[in-house]
């Protein structure tokens, strides 16, 4: 790809998660559905978090956690994402400037707090997530950094954002200026209700505004409504250029014009705590596209990334993703 | 010991920690001497956090890992201290109560912020503390929750607080309700640096408030300002019943009157972060004594609970300690 300012820009989500370990009996008694995301208020957010034990916190958000991954390769990137002016902004604005991040969207004086998400591990490694928006909520076109957009080779769309109507019509002008300067556009598709509350704006989106689709097995069957994998990648084709499809422990299958490449995830010790998991795979198979790398290398960047956030707590890099990579001859 | 609404009731700082990773170079580039702890004002906390890497938050405070780790032996546990009713407060409310601590300080609305330490983390795993008081520094006899103190069979006071005039006076009052209500009192010396500043009230507050004074080598050796080990543990048996010493991978050392102690440091695989090993060899010691253990016991049980919370990042423990005990035959 050509020189840019930044490899991948992103938009989405600034959140601060707060991770606490439960048995699945905690999960049943506060009627939650084990590995999804669900969207709260603040008033079920307190009670939520008043019943959790112990936390951690940590700086989070699908489409962040994705930039912080791309940081670790060592891609140039940006972030546009809104906090609150509060604490939790604080450690949202810290954590990925100092990766280096270009991060710059205006906390928020007004409306709701930094968003917040209580995330509850269970001894699976599975996740399950609880959302709180606060400020996230009332992301808007004028949030965008016009220029930041103009200088990406990439610019990569977290589909949990791309809720309110505002929020939307800021995707889809971010779709079209990334266009207009020659960048490709990603989109992730986040999470199967997000796509039911929101399919028909979902498929226009692929359609006139996505070049790269990624998703799970549920989320692009949903997009859909068909009953196999299969059928959701050709329909993925029909709208976009490639589809980037996740499929957990059997690793993902890369869909493009004329040709499907099947990646073995990476074998892990032991997982212990899938948060991060589809956010880091993106970031390694974007690395691999920004460096111009064939699409197979691209997606073992991307399972060796999520293996690695799988390893520990918490959605973001421990170790140094380019270390890693160039360790298992993946980069030079 | 006789049966009382709280096995241990502790009084220090609340804190939030932030803790992040960093190479020696990080600490000479910014002056700060590795293994100690130092206060810091709001601005120098900025700064130093602008250079830090991504970080995690947790709670932390001696004293409050001290009363966390005694829950997780399954103790009676209260704690009391200050923080301000903001974010970093609500964290640290949760963290402590979900734990089953009585916690009822009422967060100061005027003042600092809550207490924050910047915690940084070399791979020998030694850390180096960077702490802000904010609403902590205004700790003052009012805060004492005095119907709690009376009501338990230990009362354990962190010398960190030990600093202002007020907080001073506080736990001289402390020490005095436990003692009248027939309640035992530990302290820990914290640090060398605030045994250095306040050593005339320090020595005081052994002599006449304190029953056991916990301490590594150099705070104690500080506090009498004698250059052997022995030397300390004798002059400290002149003002006390006992003495808790604990020398780092050398274990620990128990002198009482009469009777002197060596208890050896428990394995540890690998040392990961030693924030914290201090805190929680007070916590495995108090527990055995609130059981009526023999003293050799009490120690091992502080070594136990010593190298679990070095094992990983962070202050507090991550499994629990009463299963780990008796996994190892230490309690029934």
């Amino acid at each position: 790809m050509a020189d840019s300012a930044y490899d991948v820009v992103g938009i989405g989500n600034a959140i601060v998660d707060i991770i606490a370990r439960c048995d699945d009996a905690f999960l049943s008694k506060h009627d939650l559905a084990k590995g999804f995301m669900r969207l709260v208020d603040a008033e079920a957010a307190t009670r939520l978090y008043a019943a959790m034990g112990p936390a951690t916190e940590r700086s989070g958000g699908s489409a962040a956690n994705t930039i912080a991954g791309l940081a670790s390769f060592g891609a140039k990137t940006g972030f546009i994402g809104r906090v609150a002016a509060d604490q939790f902004g604080g450690i949202f604005h810290h954590d990925i400037r100092s990766l280096g991040v270009a991060y710059d969207t205006a906390p928020a004086t007004d409306g709701g707090p930094t968003a917040r998400c209580l995330i509850l591990v269970t001894p699976d490694g599975e996740r399950t997530m609880n959302t709180f928006l606060g400020a996230s909520v009332d992301f808007a076109p004028a949030d965008l950094d016009q220029d930041m957009l103009a200088a990406a080779k990439i610019v990569y769309l977290e589909g949990y954002l791309f809720d309110r109507p505002e929020a939307k019509a800021a995707f889809r002008l971010a779709a079209k200026l990334a266009k207009a300067a020659g960048a490709k556009v990603g989109l992730t598709l986040s999470d199967p209700f997000c796509v039911d509350r929101h399919r028909d704006d979902f498929r226009e989106l692929v359609r006139d505004g996505a070049d790269i689709v990624f998703a799970n097995e549920k989320e692009i069957t949903a997009l859909y409504e068909v009953n196999s994998f299969e059928q959701a990648a050709d329909a993925a084709l029909q709208d976009c250029e490639m589809a980037v499809l996740t499929r957990s422990e059997q690793g993902s299958v890369i869909v493009a014009k004329g040709e499907t490449i099947v990646i073995p995830a990476e074998p892990v010790g032991q997982v212990v705590d899938l948060t991060g998991a589809g956010d880091l795979y993106a970031a390694g198979f974007l690395f691999g596209l920004t460096r111009d790398l064939p699409l197979p290398a691209c997606g073992r960047l991307g399972s060796l990334a999520a293996a690695e956030v799988i390893g520990h707590i918490g959605a973001r890099p421990e170790t140094s993703l380019r270390k890693l990579a160039e360790a298992r001859g993946l980069l030079a």
